[in-house]
């Protein structure tokens, strides 16, 4: 059987990544393909536990300030987890993997946003991940003005829906989101073959229709 | 202030790592000194978290295996909280260190038991704990016959008390242990200066007053 493809999802929150992840699976699996979503962190009963220790705002009242270094490796544990248990798998049977935050946002939020560098993040990608790339990355990039605006939105509705904290990362400043932005514009520049930068302030529907050309392309098989 | 000491216990289960850590914390405090001791993993609230992910055996019935890469990155998260928040700031205050297991654990256990190797484990060390070594490691490293016994007898005794499952780390082999053996004796003869390996199969008393003799020696000042 023919190894899978994995394509991975990036982008500030409020990108529309995860809405173009979902319309993207939508779309494969009409046409027949074998698609496997997953979210980072998260997506394992085990890195659901993970996930719980590193977003859950009140883990930080009650456990203590996470240190950067702690929270790297755990976003890195919780990836070596996903990459075991459905990942490899799903590859090795011939199936399409979208991925919703890998390595890269390691790279751009605690290499860029937490400043601790790429060679940290990337050397803990190789140790824990055995460096298992992504054969494509669909980078949201839109200006960083209007990824600012739409997660400042989202972050307040969010707040009175809950009507707690916001969500921990979510309370970072402009600054850190500008340093993650560059970082990522650092990683497309690097790695242009597998990073596919989207820049479109476009409709979700047409941003849609680039993103399934690109990977029908990619593919080389006809998507509907 | 001058800056403190840094001193590892090592060793199989069973060695008496845990005893001798309690002996020497209580001379060094009966001397005067400032004494921190923590065990690794765990020794913060967040590290009990995960403490309780690693060796919770239970939590592979609910969650699933761990593979062996996320108990790597698992261990180095906890390493990474315990730096930040207890060793780092306990060496810059003077402090004396005491910490039961750190990266020898990882790469005896993780490295050579489950054999992913030394070099993962190293860059996973010079990545989460930005390489900090200890200043002496004192290796507990009776015969590995010994040591098997010892271990099995605890193991039996934790059982009948617990009626429950063994521990998930006890439950390996007899060759898992004599690979986290081998190991520690490759880290003894690549680093001389910093890993004192004590053979003694001495009464308790005696293992102490070896191991108050080394560390005076390296401290440089009287002791009791």
């Amino acid at each position: 059987m023919a190894r899978g493809y994995f394509i991975t999802f990036e982008g500030l929150d409020g990108s529309g990544k995860t809405t173009q992840l979902r319309l993207l699976a939508a779309s494969l699996t009409a046409a027949g393909r074998n698609v496997v979503t997953l979210r980072q962190p998260g997506g394992t009963a085990l890195g659901d536990r993970i996930r719980g220790i590193l977003l859950d705002s009140r883990s930080e009242a009650s456990l203590g300030p996470i240190a950067p270094a702690t929270e790297m490796a755990l976003m890195f544990a919780d990836r070596a987890q996903a990459i075991a248990e459905i990942i490899e798998p799903a590859l090795a049977s011939g199936s399409i993997v979208l991925c919703d935050r890998y390595t890269d946002s390691s790279e751009a939020y605690q290499g860029g946003g937490r400043q601790l560098g790429s060679e940290r993040i990337l050397a803990m990608h190789a140790a824990a991940c055995g460096n298992l790339q992504p054969d494509l990355t669909l980078l949201l990039l839109p200006s960083l003005e209007g990824s600012l605006r739409r997660a400042r939105r989202r972050n307040q509705r969010h707040t009175r829906q809950q009507g707690t904290d916001e969500n921990r990362f979510e309370r970072e400043s402009d600054e850190f989101y500008r340093r993650i932005y560059d970082k990522y514009e650092e990683i497309a520049a690097r790695e242009p073959r597998r990073v596919h930068p989207i820049r479109d302030e476009a409709p979700i529907e047409e941003i849609h229709t680039h993103i399934l050309e690109i990977v029908s392309t990619r593919l080389g098989a006809p998507t509907p």
